[in-house]
């Protein structure tokens, strides 16, 4: 038996609960349950692109697994198997240990086998394709909106963001504030259970990844939409909403990523609906604008129509 | 939309033909064959460990699908969808142009859907998921050996080893013999339709990335028996028949990995059947020892053991 094996039995092999067979084989073997389909996503996170080469590897861990999750609630799927991949300059037994355990503790919150993976030698890079499974056509994909209809977003946004600026020096958070900002970065919480009710209700759904402008665009031209959205109604944490005005802070808002909130649309009919969403699932909601026939965005703060051109968010640019 | 939903949309949507939802939302959607298993399998392939950083794009795009192809041979899958992550230092549109053509190539002869992926910055590395069908309970695994069983391999060994070999200059190939040794370093052909073809036949099976001695260890280890292999019998190229002595063309064929030929075992039985396999597929298959009750591997030349210490292979020593 390889080394190469010998890391994965050792931090990586668990008991399955949704698998046939899991680690070990060529491959591994599952059954997806009758009427259902298969919705698959993938996630690449590469040191000092997505996190510091210092990070805690605990929250990488945490985290690499969490924005896969992530996209299953975007979908309404409940997710179920998980291959990793993992490039390591090195082997260092400690991190691995640390990183099995943030990546486990997500894996367990959320009832996911790891069936697979790879790990090798380069520089470190983790991959992730997550496995879940939807009821036969009733995914909650991007295309679905209409216009004049209500566009949500769970819990608050930019907070990651804020987290991050103050890690890069670019802001200072006060020490009551800083607690939030930096879980929201390092231990991002999916909203799977929301996004698994929103089956029925939400006409379009997606996860902030990206930033509220790049990913609500993608809802928008997939559905061939344009929307009007009130700054003062997306939801923020306190340490954003005393400084609405401050640049760093707009771009936290509107295009900073890795808040992992879901935004969806539903017709307004539903509202009562998602209250009670709200409410059962302790997440907060809030309607922040509508879709419009014509398409492109345009955000109104105090009255008037916010520059957006600052707050694309682009991995090449 | 960001450029790297371009990177994506550019180079890497095509249609799909297995896939009710395919790249561009945030998971793709498919429906698993009643009847049938879902086999899934991860590699991930990061410059200078597994490529040379100047090697060919094209060729890199063809192996990194085919090695997971392989993995779905090795199980007697059938492959339908793939997802691809790559991590890129910049984006250069002719690398990632003729990487595509590779991949797709590889993608078309197999009749494989890409159903999404993620594209971001970082040293270069790609990471491919793939999923296929089996029927539930007939897979290929590596546990199902028998003790005094025959033991199998396609194609000849040491191929892509002794191409390698060559390009690190520790070896001079003769001008005759390269291209057959670099076309198994660069374009390694799965074993697809055997490995289909052997669900019913095999025991077990594995496909050879390791090399022989590691590969067909983890069968063995998985099936908790040994084996004994006659050195002569096992097939190779002409360069490496007229060297069986050199120590060099040993470990390519004994520990040489890339070959993507595949090992496997089968009752004495079903020495006809794979004598019509070998014939029906185009594909020479040799009968190169027997598992034995006893554990540990002997490898006979000239009628005393080969030492096997250095024959090993890892990743990460």
């Amino acid at each position: 038996m390889s080394a190469e094996f010998d890391l994965i039995n050792t931090f990586f092999k668990r008991p399955t609960t949704n698998t046939d067979l899991g680690i070990g084989d060529d491959a591994a073997l599952l059954r997806v349950k009758s009427g259902h389909q298969l919705a698959v996503s993938a996630d690449m996170l590469i040191s000092g692109t997505h996190f510091f080469p210092d990070a805690s590897p605990q929250s990488i861990g945490w985290k690499s697994l969490a924005v896969n999750v992530s996209d299953m609630a975007a979908m309404g799927a409940i997710p179920r198997w998980i291959t990793l991949s993992i490039a390591l300059p090195d082997v260092k037994e400690p991190w691995l240990e640390a990183f099995a355990k943030g990546f486990f503790a997500c894996a367990n919150t959320f009832n996911i086998d790891l069936i697979g993976g790879d790990t090798t030698r380069g520089p470190l890079s983790i991959s992730v394709n997550i496995m879940g499974e939807v009821p036969t056509g009733h995914a909650l994909t991007r295309h679905g909106a209409q216009a004049d209809e209500d566009i949500w977003v769970t819990g608050k946004l930019g907070s990651a963001a804020l987290g991050l600026a103050h890690l890069q020096d670019r802001i200072t958070v006060d020490v009551a504030s800083l607690d939030e900002a930096l879980a929201a970065l390092h231990k991002p919480k999916p909203r799977l259970n929301v996004g698994i009710s929103l089956v029925g209700i939400a006409s379009s759904c997606i996860d902030i990844s990206d930033g509220l402008l790049a990913d609500l665009g993608h809802i928008l031209k997939a559905s061939k939409l344009g929307a009007n959205i009130k700054y003062e109604t997306i939801p923020v944490m306190k340490a954003i909403h005393n400084n609405l005005q401050n640049d760093l802070i707009k771009h936290c808002i509107l295009a900073g990523g890795d808040d992992y909130e879901l935004c969806f649309t539903a017709s307004k009919k539903h509202r009562d609906d998602i209250a009670t969403l709200s409410k059962e699932h302790a997440t907060p909601m809030a309607l922040i604008g509508k879709t419009t026939a014509q398409t492109g965005i345009a955000v109104i703060h105090q009255g008037n129509p916010l520059s957006l051109e600052t707050y694309g968010y682009d991995h090449f640019t």
